[in-house]
């Protein structure tokens, strides 16, 4: 009998579990589904056992790889916040599951996972080095390096959201002024939209909302959107300085903003690297599954 | 007989060369020279297989490691570019030093065998990781991973000097506006501070001039001090955000410029860095010999 691996994706809104076989590039089955708003830690562990067990069918896992979207210390595969899901801090939930399945469990968070998916089964593959960066929410990142993740000493290295490029730009979440992902996330681009058009716009404006709306040559919403094109840029072309590696990939709602989104990205990044530093940045090959590929990478040497 | 391991440290205006044995935690020999002003890349070469020959004397090395003030290729043991000393673009220095004393050689910038000096017996002992920062005409960097260099794909990682900060800040000699070498470098804040005090001072200004007139409380000096050690600060905030090392060890003479620099850099690094990634800044334990024991801990396992 084959050897079975079980992937999670505890998500900000969605829950995934996919069933795969080590050296496969498709998945047995998957199960996806939208966490209701006001969901508890509980509600969601429930239904990713139920959706587990459907998948296996009776039979046994070999091991389980999973993806949180939140920090985690992989060292204890324990949960240490949760900024979306109330009830997940300190939840031991690498222990709870192997408890459950009977089988070894690897935990990391969903940036990690999903710069280890994109690197083993994604747009990646074959690059010594790179950085996953999601641009969604929030902006946060995670590193290949010397073909390996590279976690940090304390397992928060990739904060690239948090790294600064305008020290006269607006006040950031964290306390700073003009991080990263204080202009370039959907939600803060939004918001400065928002703010413009208060009084001649009744609909909510989202992330895509300021894309769409540049993309029809909306002069407030395409400042807004090259500005946090920008801000990432900046950010790309600092790290791409002061670690060289080769590959940039990027993934998230916004990187779906369209050319003049991407354009200016790359613009901003290679004036902000050194003319030496050759690097690509190029979109995420593998959408809303490369967190699950990256939890089955985790554990397929497991087999 | 002992292992015999010889150390060149080529410098921008010093040419050092030592002798060690494997293991051991002193020199047997150095010899340091001045390398005069208008000197060639052949002078330079002749001066150091001079000096090599006198400390080995008759002995043959076991091998032989070599520190450049300039980038290199690490794998061709080829110097790239040399800014202060005409003569050595396209060098093959590893091939020319291994004729010349039989030995097997290995060459790399001087960024590099800085921090793994550092890391092997200076201030960094002990640590997974950390990066090496010189602040002086330049500033660049250096990075142990773990436990090892980190040079990156092209071998251009640790260019921590062209991170940008500021947008709105001076253009940089890379054409960037504001970037940590703009404002924090011995000469850049030399060249600010003469620009304003044309009128009234006379004598040269130099780095170490900007940093006694703050320290003797000079308005203008102490502003363009503390602005140069915001930007270091801010750019080892980024590299904390990015990477989360343990550690940063800051060599170099823009590092000797007393307690109101140290504050400010610390400062305004831990205010950059988000609250949960934690990391220590430190000087340099091992001064102008860090590159040259990074040179044998290039070469001792060749012992």
């Amino acid at each position: 009998m084959d050897d079975l691996l079980l992937a999670f994706d505890f998500g900000g809104t969605k829950l995934t579990a996919a069933l795969t076989t080590p050296g496969a590039q498709s998945w047995l089955g998957m199960r996806r589904v939208f966490s209701p708003e006001g969901a508890d830690a509980g509600h969601d562990m429930e239904t990713m056992i139920g959706m587990g067990r459907e998948l296996l069918n009776g039979r046994s896992p070999t091991a389980i790889g999973v993806s949180f979207g939140g920090p985690v210390d992989y060292g204890t595969g324990t949960v240490r916040l949760s900024h979306h899901v109330p009830g997940w801090e300190n939840t031991p939930l690498q222990a709870r599951l192997e408890a459950e399945f009977g089988a070894p469990v690897r935990i990391d968070n969903d940036a990690n996972t999903a710069a280890l998916g994109e690197h083993q089964f994604g747009v990646g593959c074959g690059h010594d080095s790179l950085m996953y960066i999601t641009v969604s929410t929030g902006v946060g990142g995670g590193w290949i390096l010397q073909g390996k993740l590279w976690r940090g000493h304390a397992g928060m290295a990739g904060e690239i959201g948090h790294t600064a490029v305008d020290p006269s730009g607006p006040v950031c979440l964290c306390g700073k002024q003009g991080c990263v992902e204080r202009l370039a996330s959907g939600p803060y681009m939004a918001a400065e939209l928002q703010s413009v058009k208060v009084a001649k716009w009744q609909g909510e404006i989202t992330g895509k909302t300021v894309a769409e709306l540049a993309a029809q040559g909306d002069e407030d919403a395409r400042r807004i959107l090259l500005r946090g094109a920008w801000a990432l840029g900046v950010g790309i072309g600092n790290a791409a300085n002061l670690i060289n590696p080769q590959l940039f990939v990027l993934g998230g709602g916004v990187t779906k903003s369209g050319d003049l989104w991407w354009e200016a990205v790359r613009r901003a990044a290679h004036e902000t690297a050194l003319p030496e530093i050759h690097f690509d940045i190029v979109p995420a090959a593998l959408g809303d599954d490369a967190p699950l590929w990256g939890a089955v990478a985790m554990v397929r040497d497991e087999g």
